[in-house]
C-alpha cells in the first residue's frame, strides 16, 4: 500500500465509484463550512444533506451512506444532533468520521471530543493542536499510531504532511498545497471527501489514504491556475470535480 | 405565452423592473444556501434579508416584498420562523413561495410542508422527489397541473426540464446546464430568483416563467466558461447580473 | 494623518504586521457572512474564529485578539452569544466592533444595538441607514462625529465613501467600487478587516483608516478584472492577499 502508483490507483478507483454510486452523505459540521462542504463532496459526485434538527437527524442518518461530525460552531442543538446521529450511526453500522475542530481552544468541546472517541469513529481527522488537545501527546507519527491504537480508529493528522495510521500501519501523504490553509473550513471539506469514500470503501484505512491523497492532488493542481485563495478555493472545486487517475499517479507523494 | 419570443421578453421585463425597484425578499433558508441566495438576489438586483429570529422576522416579513420559504436544515428557530412569517405575509397579502427542500427524506418535514400548503404560497418550488413526497403522485405534467388545481398554486417542477403550471397552464421550459445540478443550493437560488419576480410581476405564472427561464438561460451562459461546479457557480451570478433581452431570445427553450 | 502617502504606509504597515502575526479575531457574525468573513480574515493573514455557543464563547473571546460583533441574523443564541463575548472583552480588555447590520429594519435589535453602545466598543461600522436608526440622526460627517465624540467611539460610517471620525478628527476614504454593494456581506468583512487592524494597531483610529484603505483598495484592484459580482468576491479575497505597499500608495484618496 506504499507504493505510490497502488495509492494512485486506488483513490482513482475510489473516485470513480463515488461518481458512480453517489453516496448521501450527512454532515453535521459547522455553519462556516457548511457550503464549501456540500460543493466539495457535489464535486465528488456525493449527495450531500446537513440538517442538524433532532427531530430530523434521525432519518437523515439512517438515510445515509456516511456520517461526518464536525465540532466547529458547537451550539447547543448541533450538539444534540451529534449525540442522536452518533446513535444512529452505531445502530445501523454506518461509518463516522469524527473532526473535532478547535478542541484546543474550547474545554468543554474538548472534553465532548474525547466522549465521542468512546463512540468508536471510523477515522477522526484533526490537525496538531486539536490532537494534542485530544490525545494529551504532541503530534507526531508514533503518537498518533498509538493514539489509533488505543482508540481502535485510524488517525487522520493534517497538515504539511498528512499522517494516517490505524495503530499497526503508518503513512505519509506529502501532497497538497500551502493555500489549502488560507481558505476556511479546507479541512472539514477534506474530511468530508474521507466520509464520502468511506461510503464506497469498506476498509476505512484505504478509503481514508485514497482521500487525503486525491484531495491534496486536486490542490496542487488548483495551485497552478490560482491568483490567491479566492481563486484557489474555487478552483479546488473544479480540480476535484476533473481529477483523473494520470494525474493522481503522475503527483502522488506517499512514504 | 408560450412562443419564445414572448417569454424572452416578459422575462427581460421582470429583469428590468427588478433591478429598478430593488424589492426586497426576505428569504427564510437553509443554512447552507443562504450565502449563496444572497448573492443571487444581489446579482439581479433584489435586496434580500436572512433574520430567522422570531423576535424580528415580523419587522421584517412586513418590510419585504416578496417571501421565501425554504425548508432546508429544519431547525426549532427556523420553524417557529416559517410560521409567524407566513402569518405575516398572509396579513400583508405578500407573496410567497415554498420550497420544501429533502422532504422525501424527513417525514416530519413532509407533515409541516403540507400544512404549509394550506396556508396558500403563491408558488411551490420542489423536485421530482419532492413532489412525489408532498403529492402522493409521480412527477409528470398532469400530476403537477391536477396538484396546482387542487391546491390553488402554482407548481414549478425543476430538474432537466422544468415544467410549471397552475393547473390550467402548463409550460416546460428546457433551459439550464446540467452543472447546476452539482452546485449546492443552485435550486434553493432559483425559487428565490422566483421571489424577486413576484415582487415586481402581479401575475404569479408569468413571474414564475420569467424568473425560471432567465435563471436557466444565465446556466447556459455560464457553462460556457466554466472549468467545474466551482468557477461554474461563481460565474451564474455574473451571468444573470450581466442577463439582456438578446441573450433571453436566442436562447429560451420552451414548449 | 490625512496625507494619503502616510495613509498608505499606515495601511501597508497594519498589513504587513496581520500577516506576520496572525492576530486571532473572534466574529459573532451572521450566518450569511460566516465563510466569506472567514476567508477574507484568511487573505489578510488573521486567523477566524466564529462559535457562538454560550458554552465555549469566553474561551474564545480570551483566546481572542480582537472580537467582531455583528447583529445579522440575530438569533436567541446569538444575541446571548454576544452579551458574554462583550462582557469577556471588557475584562480583557479587548478591542471590539460593533457592526449593527439592518437596525433599521427591526426595532428590537435597534434597541439591542443602543444597549451595547454603553459597553464601548473601540468602533461602530454602519451605513447611513443604520446610522440614522442608531443615532437619530441624519448621516452626514458633522453628526458622524458628535456621535462619536458622545460616545467615545470611533464610527465608520461606511458607502461610496467612507467617513472615520473619533470625534475631533474626520477622515473621508473615497476608495472602493460599485461591485463591493453587489455582494453580500461585504461591509461584515471589511468591518472583520477593521477588527484584525485593531488587533495589531494600539491606536483605533490609525487601525480602521487603515484597514478601510486597504479593503476598498482592495475592491478597485478586483473590479479591474472581474465579470460580475460573482468573479468580483471571488478576486476581493485574492486582491487583499496580495495587496501592497505600492498599490496602496498609488490609489489611496483620502481627505
Amino acid at each position: 500500500m506504499h507504493a505510490p502508483i497502488e495509492l494512485a490507483d486506488t483513490a482513482a478507483d475510489v473516485l470513480a465509484r463515488i461518481r458512480e454510486r453517489a453516496p448521501r452523505v450527512h454532515c453535521i459540521t459547522n455553519s462556516v463550512a457548511q457550503q464549501y462542504t456540500a460543493n466539495m463532496l457535489l464535486a465528488a459526485g456525493a449527495v450531500p444533506s446537513m440538517t442538524i434538527s433532532s427531530e430530523e437527524i434521525g432519518a437523515f442518518v439512517v438515510g445515509a451512506d456516511a456520517l461526518l461530525v464536525n465540532l466547529g460552531t458547537l451550539d447547543r442543538e448541533r450538539k444534540s444532533a451529534v449525540e442522536t446521529a452518533v446513535k444512529a450511526a452505531a445502530d445501523k453500522e454506518l461509518p463516522w468520521l469524527l473532526d473535532p475542530v478547535f478542541i484546543d481552544r474550547s474545554p468543554p468541546r474538548a472534553q465532548f471530543g474525547r466522549a465521542l472517541l468512546a463512540a468508536r469513529p471510523a477515522v477522526v481527522r484533526l490537525n496538531p493542536a486539536e490532537f494534542a488537545a485530544l490525545s494529551g501527546n504532541q503530534a507526531e507519527l508514533a503518537a498518533a499510531a498509538r493514539f489509533a491504537q488505543a482508540n481502535a480508529t485510524i488517525v487522520a493528522l493534517t497538515g504539511g504532511v498528512d499522517i494516517v495510521s490505524d495503530g499497526d500501519r503508518r503513512v505519509a501523504i506529502a501532497n497538497g498545497d500551502p493555500l489549502m490553509a488560507a481558505v476556511t473550513a479546507m479541512g472539514c471539506a477534506g474530511a468530508a471527501i474521507v466520509c464520502a469514500a468511506l461510503a464506497v470503501e469498506a476498509d476505512p484505512w484505504l478509503a481514508t489514504l485514497a482521500a487525503l491523497a486525491a484531495f491534496g492532488i486536486a490542490g496542487e493542481v488548483a495551485a497552478q491556475s490560482a491568483q490567491g485563495p479566492g481563486s484557489f478555493a474555487v478552483a479546488m472545486i473544479d480540480a476535484l470535480h476533473r481529477l483523473d487517475r494520470a494525474t493522481l499517479r503522475a503527483r502522488v507523494k506517499v512514504s
